[in-house]
């Protein structure tokens, strides 16, 4: 686990938008919608809707979660989750920030796979130790990335009970 | 109508989406849920959901169209349609990138006003013409708006039945 800092700017994440489209496009895959994993996937997903002339999006939320005796972290969906009868035979583009351990990707393949015509994955960032290699990335690193996005502490702290 | 143009960059999005989230906090709304308007809200639900601590995000994909014989351009959703039951009882805080006409705001307050406890709405800009005026937008502006995410045309033409 390497402990460099990879900082992505707005611009730089821009970039990374306008080559994914491309690699898709350049691929030949289609899709009829483009379901961004909440939270980080949601500014790719719009961003290769537009390049790409898909007018349907959706979200899904997902989290890691230790329960009580767990030792491993597992990925759950929070809600409000979309329904996957509304996803049944098209070809899914599945959009995230990241793919860290890649769980989060196979989760959400997982989810739709039964239902789907095809489901392929784009993310800016994949590590090398992901479990699942995405279709379409824009870099691989081992650094902890710092996205623009996410990289500072939010301006208010919710409880949660 | 103006003429005139008002281009945004990435870096002019990060930081209205700074502009905005303070905002928010400082009138005291906390949002359960920030349900973007596809496709142009979805980096900054994505923004404001990280700036607010906030977990749960959901698309709304709604889309001007002009029936037969109809002379006015109406917004319609398209699937997928997320289920409003899973907003009942939520603060929700409803994203777009601009109001221009507002219809596209109302038609998505309408959606959920029978359901949710409140919602607001924030947008980067907000037109003087706008129906709606929305109670966070970081500019006011008659201009036509450049968008990074949506000045350019798509890499490919999608053709539909």
């Amino acid at each position: 686990m390497s402990s460099e800092r990879e900082v992505l700017t707005w611009q730089g994440f821009g970039e990374s938008v306008d080559d994914l489209a491309r690699q898709v496009v350049d691929d030949g895959y289609e899709p009829d919608v483009v379901l961004s994993i909440a939270r980080g996937g949601l500014a790719l997903g719009m961003g290769l809707a537009y390049a790409l002339d898909v007018k349907n999006l959706s979200t899904v939320n997902v989290e890691f979660y230790t329960g009580v005796d767990q030792r491993l972290e597992v990925p759950i969906m929070l809600p409000p989750v979309p329904d996957v009868v509304d996803l049944a035979g098209l070809r899914v583009l599945v959009v995230d920030d990241v793919a860290d351990t890649g769980l989060t990707l196979r989760h959400v393949q997982a989810f739709c796979s039964g239902y789907v015509a095809e489901v392929r994955t784009a993310v800016v960032y994949a590590k090398p130790r992901s479990v699942v290699r995405p279709d379409y990335s824009w870099r691989a690193t081992d650094a902890w990335v710092e996205f623009p996005w996410s990289s500072r502490s939010p301006l208010v702290q919710r409880s949660r009970d």
